[in-house]
């Protein structure tokens, strides 16, 4: 695994065009927006079609990981294919003066390669665990324990994290300097991702606990 | 526009396999979904390899909007070419007692077909206009007026929505007969996107007004 803090240089791909100020390519950065945001969209191409599947990832090391069904299309086709994973997080409306310098405030993660299937079962059993604790720490001993046949019926995938690219946007707008005379209220208007109250199923068993940690749980 | 109300049928390409019975094809569940979360993953290939940008999208009758820079890689690689614009928005994590069956309560939809650009300026003009008024009502006329520079600067793209589907998932988890048996917690930890106090550019003019409107918006 290299070293987190380590700048890293962008590949062919990975280079960003617009806005370019926005650009980082650290493990540091890349690492804290997937970590902050299990919602992926996958992208891969089938029967010459792009195909943009909304999956959870999580990360481990300096690797990407995902889960599926093991027949379904997601998982079938995208083993040993290129695909572009991409996170992004909505952080703020970002008005402007004038409409064509409105905003988005946000921080977005990359990554392209070709996914490799995990197919030790115990490795597997692993990684679901990891998995399943990264949202509740500890649950994975509490469930009803995993049979081989789950482990059997779930594909998980993996993507090295050596072409990634972020962006991050933060902070007010930014008109051309002869707007800041116009008289319109400009701002941010921020978004983040808010967890609720934890809804019990009705058909819990009168005396099991709520894990303490799903109080603690946040997203983004 | 075909009637809102009429149930669709899938394509080979929209028709859900996995979990079939949360698929949708009706215009009314498209539309709400779409209209309830403006931000897109676009999917398209360039040079043969995958890319997903994320990018806001509108809705205007049976179409979805999308724009960028007129010379940006997105916009002209996704013109004319086939691409999946996904939207997907997070409502909850759903805890079962088999880790098996942990889920996510969401909504999603994926539209297929070829982009189409929006050319004539006046028509873009209009349409840009559309698009900042979604998100605050009446905007546009407040604005340092668009000039035509920043017209042909900037790129619309759109597709119909007659090759689309939706996938939505709601309620409490879903374990097998024989695991309500067993003596852990389920439910779901709901999660939705919140909207913050709206944070005034530091170098706004003294007697700038807030849009009221601001305080009502909402998204998710
Ligand atoms: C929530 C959200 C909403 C957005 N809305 C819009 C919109 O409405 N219109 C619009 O034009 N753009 C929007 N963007 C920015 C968009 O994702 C692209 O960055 C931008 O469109 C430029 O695309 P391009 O392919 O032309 O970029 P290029 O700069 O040519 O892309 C080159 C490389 O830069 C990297 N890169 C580009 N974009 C990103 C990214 N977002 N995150 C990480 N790496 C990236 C990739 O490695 C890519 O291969 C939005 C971004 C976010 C996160
Ligand atoms: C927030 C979120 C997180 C998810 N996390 C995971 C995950 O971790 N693992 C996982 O396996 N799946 C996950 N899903 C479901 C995933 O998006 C796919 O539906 C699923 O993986 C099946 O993919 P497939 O290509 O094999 O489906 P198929 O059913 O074979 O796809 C056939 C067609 O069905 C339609 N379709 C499929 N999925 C969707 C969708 N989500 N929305 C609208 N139309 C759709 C499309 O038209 C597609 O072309 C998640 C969905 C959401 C919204
Ligand atoms: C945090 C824990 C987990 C979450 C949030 C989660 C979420 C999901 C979601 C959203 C889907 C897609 C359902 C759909 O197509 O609509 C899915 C599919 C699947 N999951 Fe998980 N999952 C988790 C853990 C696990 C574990 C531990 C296993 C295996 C032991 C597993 C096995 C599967 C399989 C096999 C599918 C494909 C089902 C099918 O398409 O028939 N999941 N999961
Ligand atoms: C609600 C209103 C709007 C929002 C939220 C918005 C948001 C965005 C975002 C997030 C980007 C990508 C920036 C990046 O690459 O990091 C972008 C690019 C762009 N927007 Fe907008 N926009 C809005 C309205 C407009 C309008 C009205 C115009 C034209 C008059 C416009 C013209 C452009 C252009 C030309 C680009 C490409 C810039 C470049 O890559 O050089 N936008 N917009």
């Amino acid at each position: 695994m290299p070293d987190a803090a380590a700048p890293a240089s962008p590949s062919a791909r990975t280079r960003v065009n617009r806005y370019r100020w926005l650009a980082h390519y650290d493990r540091q950065t890349i690492y804290a927006i997937l970590d902050a945001m299990p919602v992926a969209h996958v992208g891969y191409v089938h029967d010459g079609n792009p195909i943009v599947t909304p999956t959870l990832q999580w990360r481990e090391g300096d690797r990407v990981y995902w889960h599926g069904a093991a027949h379904g299309r997601m998982m079938k086709a995208t083993h040993d294919a290129e695909v572009c994973l991409t996170v992004s997080i909505l952080d703020g409306l970002v008005l402007a003066r004038a409409a064509y310098n409105f905003n988005i405030n946000h921080r977005s993660v990359m990554v392209f390669g070709r996914p490799e299937a995990v197919t030790d079962p115990a490795e597997k059993t692993r990684l679901l665990k990891r998995f399943v604790d990264g949202y509740v720490p500890g649950q994975w001993e509490r469930l009803r324990p995993v049979t081989d046949q789950e482990i059997k019926a779930t594909a998980i995938l993996s993507l090295p994290l050596t072409e990634a690219s972020a962006k991050l946007r933060a902070g007010p707008p930014e008109d051309g300097d002869e707007d800041y005379a116009f008289p319109v209220w400009a701002g941010v208007l921020p978004i983040r991702l808010a967890v609720g109250a934890p809804e019990p199923d009705p058909r819990n068993l009168p005396d099991v606990e709520m894990p303490a940690s799903l109080t603690a749980f946040s997203i983004g």
